[in-house]
């Protein structure tokens, strides 16, 4: 005896929807399943859009990684582009569609639904006399890349997050000349002021003119007024302010939406109306760290969520895992990346935490091609839990964040990410990969080994009298330094410690290992003294100066 | 009142020696702390010395990474080279030291002694007629550079494991014509033979000469003879064939070495004898896989107890973790890497597992550079701990590795590599990240939603009667295919499921995704089936076919 066969109605059909449809159809050959999708394409590449204007992805077939009649041969999925879903009745377990193509309209039974509606530009800024588009379809990128119609083009860029910055850098190769609008007071919101500098630094250094802590005001033909009064050139605009979850439609059927604007599912992605699901850029997710809701709008949890939506349709008891939003961005060569919090978060939040700053070489330094990395680790002084992890530099970056959201996701505390057993060989790490060094850093900070300072207290300590100490070499001192520091290289410390002032002392080098040494030294000469973290090179990010 | 500073004994001053050294002064700036090292340099990049050889590192000075001056200006270290430790009295707690500059032997008193005494060349290889050298010093590494006196000078490398292999590559890179002679059947004896075998077919397509299965017989003016009666030329041979620990100094003096040969230790890396504590490729460590004893020879180790030992003699509690032997080798850009156990080792052990291979790409596809990557997982079908982890690819491969071998020392199951959160950008990774695909297929296999059988498994399931079905495109099976195969493509497979003999089936593709995807559909038809795990292209691999 077999049971019917299950109807079940996917409303969208990129990440999360087609990961649903076809992880439902290898679990459950009967099924009918039906995909609306309002736009003209599916299962696109909207991650790969940037780099299509950019010209770095040059075959448009390439970002459309599937088509209706694909999908039909493969999954025997009923994908119907350019059918906008408008009602949802929870009751009668319908939908009601509008086919853009013909017109008419459809009455479609469910017995389960999936919303995999997404989430939408926020566009606050004003309607525009000169084009504007935000990029987040094939249609976007075809408009987009269309006007840019000559080299010197003047493009603004509004918002300076993933997105903006992967726009910015595309619109560079094409020859546009960009000004990035961002209404904070740094690029990359979701790391913090320090970490975030680098990418700012790379940004102006391809000549793109950044503004920061501005709004659009107006758009004219002559130009864009900005919040400060300043105006800037644009023969186009690309909208990268954000994008809020699509929730109209959920919302309309009286499905509960979360406090945060996301649609609210339970860890099985159930949505409050019965026999209703929901994934991706549109739903409030599990956060790892805070413990509450959040919205995180990843791909891979969009795709992962959808193929636990089809899990739990077929009768497998699945639950999500809490997020961490693993994210990361490159522009012009340097990646920035982070997972889990940030120290503005937990700021904000009252959360309890310590910050350490790292800047370990992405590779043995004998070997060719090192970089330095820019690492921040933010842990719980009581579990020494991790909370939040950046990381920015040219090479291993990737690798780096993955390794430590891993350690995250799998309750690591800080300290043992020095004890993780990475591979090396001198092209790929070193024998102390960079994240056992962030991991020793944090062993070395929090039982107290070394006590250090953060880039922000240093005034403060100085202001109570405490005397700076440059322990690099004399010609690092030379090329630059931190107001006020006396310079004492490590080598001749011990020698010199007689020189030393009375009272608090606060060691400095170039990126917090040579100040750790220092720090160790005097301490057991019996000063008080801590090691600026992070050393010149976080300070020089957090304030600005070049290093 | 102060306790006497501690005089602290180090016998080798490389890796896990020097680590030791530097922490203890950082914790102890009293402890007087002499290093004796039998060569004539400290803390060098062994691991950078095949590529010093291939020019790859061009600087000499770059592979010292510290003298005994420098040593001394920041440590005050007492690092004495050219000083051989001969005999270790642990009663009266001396060493016997002779300084072969001067020809004088010292008694040197210690309260604590560390052996980092490392590992030497197993050298089993006949007297040479024939320069010889391993690869171990930079003293070897001036001598086997300055042996490359012309192109195309013939060369025998005998072992073809990490070390080795970069020899290989260097050699070549030096217009050497080079025989790489193993006495195994296969390359990388870490990794089972199909994962090995793009490594061979690396190395072969670029010239070498690689004898499997033989020993060096005979090394006379006219070349080398092999176990099989074949001769190859040799003007110069580099004996990789591996090491094994130092342990003659530890041995004469009652400390216990353990069954594997190496010197036996607690998890603070105390020796049998008090105050005397030993670390590196001389020490036998804990194997988080076997439970036991194993000799896992990697420099991180080395590094990471060093530290520990200072740690443990400056009074802290510090356990070494168990050792997952995290391991990464690049010949000709192809990188293989590993952790943990090999099918292999858990046959010979007895070990209950299964096995699942997959071929993911190692970044978005539709975004330029993407390489397919070779992976292979071992659980345990009980618990689902992952016990093996081995890829070999031509990017991304030490990210995977690094991300798998924290997931193994945090003791996440296999399925759960499904829901690791890794950062996605399309230079960098997938949506659904290639450890996130291994983690389905681990899923998919050990639920028993997909059933599989590996490529050592195939004939004898022809044989009782299978049905092999390639559900590839007609071009890829026109191609090349696995004798005795029907081509169904999987598009068709719905139409022409009728065609299918009776009785069970084996299906297989490409990768194993779409040998997946008919799996699913075929059971849910009613018919017996498994998925050829890793499909055509490990079938390949593992059978010597050109794929």
């Amino acid at each position: 005896m077999t049971a019917a066969p299950l109807t079940v109605v996917v409303v969208g059909g990129v990440a999360g929807g087609m990961s649903a449809a076809t992880r439902l159809r290898r679990l459950d050959e009967s099924a009918h399943i039906v995909v609306f999708e309002r736009g003209p394409e599916v299962s696109y590449a909207n991650c790969g859009l940037p780099y299509y204007v950019g010209g770095v992805i040059e075959d448009r077939q390439a970002l459309l990684l599937q088509t209706p009649a694909s999908l039909h041969r493969r999954f025997r999925l009923d994908v119907r582009v350019r059918h906008e879903v408008e009602r949802i009745d929870t009751t009668a377990k319908v939908v009601e569609v509008v086919d853009h193509g013909s017109g008419r309209r459809i009455t479609q039974p469910y017995d389960r639904l999936i919303l995999a509606t997404g989430a939408r530009p926020r566009r606050d800024e004003p309607d525009a006399v000169t084009p504007t588009r935000s990029l987040r379809t094939v249609e976007d990128a075809d408009v987009i890349e269309a006007a840019l119609t000559r080299p010197g083009l003047p493009v603004v860029v509004v918002g300076g997050g993933y997105t903006g910055l992967e726009a910015v850098e595309n619109l560079v190769a094409r020859g546009a000349s960009v000004t990035l609008v961002q209404r904070g007071e740094q690029l990359l919101a979701p790391l913090d002021v320090e970490m975030a500098a680098p990418i700012l630094a790379e940004v102006r250094a391809h000549g793109v003119d950044v503004r920061l802590g501005v709004r659009v005001q107006e758009v004219a033909a002559t130009g864009v007024t900005l919040s400060d009064g300043s105006v800037v050139p644009a023969e186009f605009i690309v909208d990268a302010s954000g994008v809020i979850p699509e929730v109209g439609l959920a919302s309309a059927a009286g499905i509960r939406i979360g406090a945060t604007g996301g649609i609210a599912v339970d860890a099985s992605c159930r949505t409050s109306a019965p026999d209703v699901f929901a994934v991706g850029d549109g739903v409030e997710k599990q956060d790892l760290i805070g413990g509450g809701e959040a919205l995180i709008t990843m791909a891979g949890l969009a795709n992962r969520h959808g193929r636990l939506v089809a899990d739990v349709i077929a009768g497998r008891q699945e639950a999500a895992r809490p997020a961490v939003g693993t994210g990361i961005v490159q522009v012009f060569g340097v990646a920035a990346a982070k997972a889990g919090w940030s120290e503005k978060q937990l700021r904000a939040a009252g959360r309890d935490f310590y910050a350490v700053h790292a800047h370990p070489a992405s590779h043995a330094g004998y070997y060719p091609g090192a970089e330095t990395l820019s690492m921040k680790l933010l842990a719980d002084p009581a579990s020494d839990r991790i909370l939040g992890v950046q990381i920015v530099g040219r090479d291993g970056v990737d690798k780096r964040v993955d390794v430590v959201a891993t350690a995250m996701q799998a309750g690591l505390p800080a300290a043992e990410l020095a004890h993780l057993e990475l591979a090396y060989a001198p092209q790929f790490g070193s024998a102390k990969d960079a994240v056992n060094i962030l991991g020793s850093v944090a062993e070395n900070t929090r039982t107290g080994t070394t006590p250090s300072l953060q880039w922000h207290e240093l005034d403060d300590a100085v202001a109570a009298g405490a005397t700076l100490i440059d322990v690099r070499s004399p010609a690092e001192f030379a090329a630059g330094a931190i107001p006020g520091a006396r310079s004492i290289p490590l080598d001749e410390l011990r020698e010199r410690i007689d020189e030393l002032p009375a009272g608090p002392l606060v060691v400095h080098c170039q990126v917090g290992l040579r100040g750790h040494v220092a720090t160790r030294l005097l301490l057991q000469h019996g000063r008080e003294v801590r090691n600026l973290d992070g050393g010149y090179r976080t300070w020089c990010d957090a304030t600005g100066a070049s290093r």
